[in-house]
């Protein structure tokens, strides 16, 4: 019991896998997932800023900081919960929302409690900082499918969530950052490369005669 | 070439283990450790604040999710280095940096490359926000090092390392936050119980007897 | 859609961790939960046969076999969320049974579909094999937390684990199987012995004295 | 000594491995792989019995359970010994079987001795449960070998395994259950698709260009 | 077919484990040990030479490295096979021999096949050479087993792993190389220490005080 | 202290893991690519003493099997720094060589420093047995680079590494070791087939035809 338990608790969440036997080439946990969305929504935060946008950098972290907190309670269900129904979606938010509140009850000392509650709120507002945390969620989405797609993992659920997160990020198509996402990012993953064994081969001879002709 | 390369590049600091191959429990990315410093100076900074300091939000979350992200170029080797002599460390921080700075000259558009200058610099300075990085750190430290020698890890490097992280803590306990860490947080980490198998004997017998009564 | 999605689902079972993150020196899956309770139900009905009782072999394999399928579409959360409240753990279970049923509609030719929902419902009821399954889960469960305790793993869940584990399968006390798990299985547990150094140095010694000697 | 060791024996299959190191896209264990086989024969059991052939369905799932037990003693080794002569077989068949029969009559109380000599001798024989259990195995690592190719393993290793367990299958084309595997579930196996890099680029202009205009 | 399988083979090394499923804390491939095993043959052949004794090298050093090779065709399963009887043992080593025989009149031209014909026998002969192997090879697994049961393997296997270990190097101890291991480097090994947590309550205590004195 | 940490030393060297989070399909540590190496080395020096090169065996095998020993203090960095700048890889030599001999004066008894400073100096000489440790060397790497683009890593890095590989070897082209590994190995390598869909696809279904037909 106590302030403890929470620090603690940011272990669990090193143990706790995104879609959990899915990705066979480069396993995600939800803390290193929300350390990476965090960091693009600095980037989204410091493009919009460019632009002239204001932007609360502390409501900004905070929200990318501690939006999957909740997880450490029921895993990362979410995911194919998702492909199901609205009802069953909404059903989980709740449940997960109740959970973290009854942590935080009995692990944080009174003073610190509604601070707490606060952050450990859904971030995804209207606000700006609300609209960057769910574009930078979805890139980071976009990048661990693609990630996979590209290793040659031919599960179709990585294509469902590739599309899902780039249609999510063409929702918010109006933001600066995402426009900026679309014209400079986007288009260099989509210019990686495969190496074929044609190609390598190629290359092999290519440098065997140009060696042996030196 | 592009901020695509720096998004990748943060998938590389999931895979990028601390200490390798001595954690044998629990082991540790350099992004998840990151996210936890960032959550344990965000605490941190929640007690300052309590206390009456002003804390300046974006400068501690920028320098807590930053910190290490040098390490990406060498990989952790600090904790070995750091043994050996004052010269090797600074060494090895001035080639971290070095490269850091090359790798943004690189990959960002010109008008983000002072930002993120600014960003990858060490921030373990003198204000409160470096402070707060500093001991964030070494809690984070500490929970890695006792974690592994509460579940039986004999090698000594984890008590050494326990010791070194305390020392550093201690260094700051005019603050506030170090102070509440003292007297409300690691004493319940002390208090950590061991389950022997002679209670767990004793716990079965007892509950077999119960049963067998009723 | 078909049989070959629910062939290759079980594969997904073996990637779907139980208490993800929590087991730190032996890891189980569903799949290989599954097997292990289907064996051991398969010995508690031998005992229940040698004792005069009618076991239907068939619906006990079916009920052991399948009990935990449902998980695929949830993940082992049930662990935690046991511990949160009874509603909600009865909202899981009409989730996970409500994925099954789309499942089964989806996937299985119709004229299969009546058996395979029959084949998914929850085993665990009043009949002498729904007991048995019962007891068996409840074993597999002791075993999978009593290793994790005997090898040092001070995670206090293992303990409460253990507790309830061996709580319900008192509750079956009547139960022959039962009365020969808690006198002839359970005591070889508790005997199981640990290797302490002091132990090793005094064999080590001998060892060396003998050699020397002889 | 006891039924003890063969509960904890149970928890070493978790941990043995088919084909060590061969495997480089998901793993499998004897004990998994014999959950699939059970639950594969158990679907090619309602087949045959659909097709109103009669099945000993006790006998059946014990074939199917126990099938792979030996293992425990020798580990996965059948594979590269399998391609080596005849002779080499069927002696390792024979020690397996014999160290099986050790572990029986000092592990299990006498009472219970026979019936566990029986359970773990070769099920595969001319029955039609022994001709299903042929069967489900085949099937099970056919799905095995097609993942791990599926995915990227250029191991030809994989490749004969595919054929060997095919080959075997069709041995018992007369079968109804295999009739339906080959007509109903193996062309949709076939059917799997892959993700190309050129699939996924037109997928995502088209998204951009219908979100751009919309 | 070629000297390419041979190179590619030594990758399998890699990933055949020792013991599978055994070792909890730190698993162990053939191709490391074989590296170790080679590591301490240098080091006791240079005891050895300090004595006076001369070391044939080349023999020396090709025994090591190739000692273990043909577990490449049957996977280490020695050690659970060890404990049943002499005859199996034999029969295992034949095995081993015919496939390794085989494996080289396949792979090699025929030019180098005498040579690895030879370079393959079982290296552990009379000659010093031989002897240093058969010491060296049980240093290496005294220190693994020992590594499991120091970090709290409660498996009885590697007790008796440890004692068989130990008896064989006892078997030799004539030789310089063992006495100086038994009374220069084993009683190291006895003083490893373990961290308790009330050592770990003291030290962080006097550290508090000492730094709140200060 | 003492050379019980020596032969500790050797277990971390099976932790060390080569361009740590790089290789997706295959990890490779430094203990097991020492004796890679060592293997490879062996088999060249063979080829070139059948050339009638005197080979110095002795110096080849302590070459080879130490020339990464230095590893155990800085970590694999090696490849990513080697990308860097030519100051900075000399730098990091000095610093590995700095702390080996560190290493050496507090681990190793007097009359044995002198030995082992001679053993842990860099082995790339223009001495044949040097030569051949820098093909050998070159020659896994080229191995470990193929095995992860053959499998579909698509990190550039690999390519890198390969062509880096394969030139370095082709510098060494007038060796008849080397002339005869890219005559009659290399090829081989090239010839590596991949497993396609469509050809799986066409296997399947004639075997099914003949099946049929037979």
């Amino acid at each position: 019991m106590g302030v403890h338990n929470y620090f603690k608790s940011l272990s669990d969440l090193e143990k706790l896998l995104r879609c959990p036997g899915k990705f066979k080439y480069h396993e995600h946990s939800v803390a290193s997932h929300s350390f990476k969305v965090t960091k693009i929504a600095q980037f989204l935060g410091t493009v919009e800023e460019k632009y002239g946008h204001e932007v609360d950098w502390r409501s900004l972290y905070e929200k990318a900081l501690n939006h999957d907190y909740a997880e450490l309670f029921t895993g990362d269900i979410k995911t194919p919960v998702k492909y199901a129904s609205k009802e069953l979606r909404e059903l989980f938010s709740q449940v997960e929302e109740e959970m973290a509140k009854k942590f935080i009850e009995r692990e944080f000392p009174e003073e610190y409690q509604a601070i707490y509650l606060e952050r450990f709120k859904e971030g995804k507002d209207d606000t700006l900082e609300g609209k960057i945390l769910s574009v930078a969620d979805k890139i980071d989405l976009l990048y661990e499918s693609f990630g996979e797609i590209q290793k040659g993992n031919p599960e179709p659920l990585f294509l469902e969530i590739y599309q899902e997160a780039l249609q999510t990020i063409l929702r918010f198509k109006e933001m600066d950052s995402v426009q900026y996402f679309l014209t400079s990012i986007l288009p260099d993953m989509q210019h990686e490369r495969f190496i074929e064994q044609s190609e390598l081969n190629i290359i092999t001879n290519q440098m065997i005669k140009d060696a042996l002709k030196g």
